[in-house]
């Protein structure tokens, strides 16, 4: 599906308030094809260890880690030929600049601020992108973005070493759970 | 853009363990063009109260309110000539059933379940649509369903009586304030 590699990385993560959404915007990262995330803020090992967990058991290799200075990583990110797009209420509406964002051949960064986002990252951003200029969730945010980057693609992604995978169907649940070796 | 309407029915919820959660749910079926919302499980003011003041600064009519008996409320709908739509990620891929579910002329109840959904959810549904048959967020899940169902039109909506409006801008925030009259 890429060469070029997708991260997220989610600024000021603060254990007490944002842990189910901090873990749920790593999970949807890593079922919309991105390829990892990073975050700063407080550092709050039952993240990695949640999404860690869904890893082992549903496949690919998407992995969280903590940065202790995040603007720091998006100079380096940069440095390196990355390009850093911000999701923001506030920038250009997505469907505006998705495809001058899908033509890039670096590696992206994807920026999703806490509630206070300090004004730098808007000068350090390539990319101040809105997902609507209405206030909702980093959490759809994030998946609208990745769905018009990998022009839904993404939505069929088969994850590699998985161990539990579910077959579709109209009503009702249908789990094969694989043992190491693969074998069902 | 539509004449068909679009609601969201969110079982179960906890105030304790899903106050920002069910929150950011509605914030986003609101935001991408639903027209309004509906949840189970234990009463919490807080919630209607959050949205409530999202629709009251940013416009439209989005409101949410409390259901008792969830089956009933999904019977009645379907009593009334609508169909009922329930994400989960054991249903049929979005993508392959989207193009049906966009045809449905009656209005749409998109059902969303808590952590632990009862079985008879997916057999009184019309439809179980799953949103990559991975774990990831029900709020990712609801802004790709809908993203599909309005075809990116939802993007570009305006909302009628805002008194907050933001101006797109490639770097830096722009917001309008409007007073009561809709002067600036």
């Amino acid at each position: 599906m890429k060469g070029r590699r997708v991260f997220i990385l989610r600024l000021d993560h603060r254990p007490k308030r944002d842990k189910r959404a901090t873990t749920h915007l790593f999970l949807a990262a890593r079922a919309l094809g991105a390829d990892g995330g990073f975050y700063s803020g407080e550092k709050d090992e039952k993240i990695q260890k949640s999404v860690e967990k869904v890893t082992e058991a549903w496949g690919g290799d998407f992995k969280v880690s903590y940065v202790t200075d995040w603007k720091r990583k998006i100079m380096e990110w940069k440095a390196e030929g990355g390009e850093v797009v911000h999701l923001t209420m506030y920038g250009l509406p997505l469907q505006h600049v998705i495809g001058r964002i899908r033509s890039i051949q670096g590696d992206l960064l994807v920026v999703v601020g806490g509630p206070k986002v300090s004004g730098s990252v808007y000068k350090l951003a390539d990319w101040n992108v809105s997902v609507t200029s209405q206030p909702h969730s980093e959490i759809s945010a994030l998946a609208l973005f990745l769905h018009e980057l990998f022009e839904g693609r993404e939505l069929s992604i088969s994850f590699k070493d998985a161990r539990i995978i579910i077959v579709p169907q109209k009503r009702g649940k249908k789990v094969l759970r694989l043992d190491l070796q693969g074998r069902e």
